[in-house]
């Protein structure tokens, strides 16, 4: 089951996509792809609908990230064995774990910002896995459980606000539109294997990365089950898995985007996402909450 | 004006102290103390109720976390100069930002879990600035503008998965209990100085903290200004501010908390928490949501 949300920034509807590829309506149904609705027991009821008897959205659509009120965005670093090789890290014994701010989450085909003073803004494709019931202290040969299902995510990443000012990670991974997600949240039942998914990056029709799940240090049920051990996840919550190799950091020279790059990605049962970037000052003032932002630098 | 949340956990329902340190009830006002209720508006409106209107809480409720739904609970590290030295840190030439997991917020008296396998789970008491409005590369001097008000932020932290296990400071700081809010979330016009602030932390009745809000590194207009250049932070969003000198990190041997130890900690004018130490063998089951918690270890 493909689920999916859908219309302007912060007003998306549920909905699920049809045999057809059509979006069908599920506000009648569940009021959100989040929280409670990504239980085992609601997905099995949306999974049990006739989706012919459920309303076609309107054509043309924008589509919205694709889980709703996300609590906790955690990110796992370096966990491609041959993107750890291509930043020069060592392997890491343990997983490494970050957060992104839920404020960055946008859609999957919404423009990326260019944050203001960025020098160095970075693609990663990666494989992000939604928690679909609480999980705590859960074991890894049950960890699955726990997961409604998967998504792809573009951690996108400022090198020098995560590397170079100081601190953790933090800086450089949750800036405004740094977390598209979707197009789908895939639920778990259409993904037998997450280990064995091809994936990939251009950059302007350009092959950058190009990978596989089946090069991860840690597995899907290990990282459930590791974060599970260090803090509570909750249903919506994502964990974002790591990425393969081709970011523009790992180049000699280093490349990184600018205004009027298309990036465009995809994993193998996951859809595509593609975002254009646009500079700070191109962005558009957003309307869909009351907002107070004005010039100030730090 | 002090606003709380009190009720069983996951069932808080928002109100507020009169002048005679009673609850009042405001379910029939704001549907929680969270998100759109912390706007400048809505705490205007607050503000101009007649608190004897309102009905009295029962007597004996639990107090819950001052702020509900917090989406993003960032916390500054080391700013505090005298405690920066104590553990052997330097100055930060920028604010330090790391995050806690928003499912570790807790109330102010409930219990704190040492987790499964700790043997350094250390206190800090903390200044915490609760965000009422949505804010974006805003300039410190405008920052304030941004604030709903304080609270006490108690910003437990196991410095064995904190600083021992790979990584980013995550590990540490998000475990299920360890981020106590309140009791009160006291509004800005209240607090015209945050950085005058006495503060201190007993373990046991012992004295361990002593300091104050004047001795921050970074203060609270310059932290809301610089993490807003990161991060969109959301109305409801929490920034705890780091702690002053007195961690039981920083003593020689280092002392770290053990069940049955009882932590008090207050800053000046608002209020004090009290918080009993368990083992992890001793939490009661989680009542207040469908858990699937079983024996597992990674």
């Amino acid at each position: 089951m493909k689920l999916v949300r859908y219309g302007e920034a912060g007003h998306e509807k549920p909905g699920l996509v049809d045999a057809q590829g059509r979006i069908r309506d599920l506000s009648a149904v569940v009021p959100d792809i989040a929280g409670a609705s990504l239980s085992a027991q609601s997905l099995e009821r949306l999974r049990s609908l006739d989706p012919s008897d459920l309303p076609l959205a309107p054509a043309g659509q924008r589509i919205g990230p694709c889980v709703g009120r996300v609590g906790n965005f955690v990110a796992i670093g370096l966990n491609y064995a041959d993107h750890a090789a291509e930043t020069g890290a060592p392997i890491p014994a343990e997983p490494i774990v970050f957060n992104k701010a839920p404020s960055c989450i946008v859609g999957p085909n919404d423009d990326v910002i260019l944050p203001r003073g960025s020098r160095k803004t970075d693609w990663e494709v990666e494989l992000a896995i939604v928690i679909g019931e609480r999980a705590s202290y859960v074991g890894a040969n049950e960890a699955l459980d726990f997961v409604a299902g998967y998504c792809i995510c573009n951690d996108v990443s400022e090198r020098e606000f995560q590397l170079e000012r100081g601190g953790t990670w933090t800086k450089g991974k949750g800036c405004p539109t740094f977390g598209p997600l979707g197009p789908w949240l895939v639920t778990r039942d259409e993904i037998p294997d997450p280990h064995g998914l091809d994936m990939w990056l251009d950059v302007n029709g350009e092959r950058m990365q190009t990978g596989s799940t089946k090069t991860m240090i840690f597995n899907v049920p290990q990282i459930v089950s590791y974060v599970s051990h260090f803090m509570i996840l909750e249903p919506g919550d994502v964990i974002t898995t790591g990425t393969p190799p081709g970011v523009g950091m790992g180049m000699k020279p280093p490349r990184f985007l600018k205004p009027g790059d298309v990036m465009s990605l995809g994993i193998a049962g996951l859809g595509e996402q593609r975002q254009r970037v646009i500079a700070f000052e191109e962005r558009a003032p957003d309307t869909s909450h009351p907002v107070r932002e004005r010039s100030a630098s730090v």
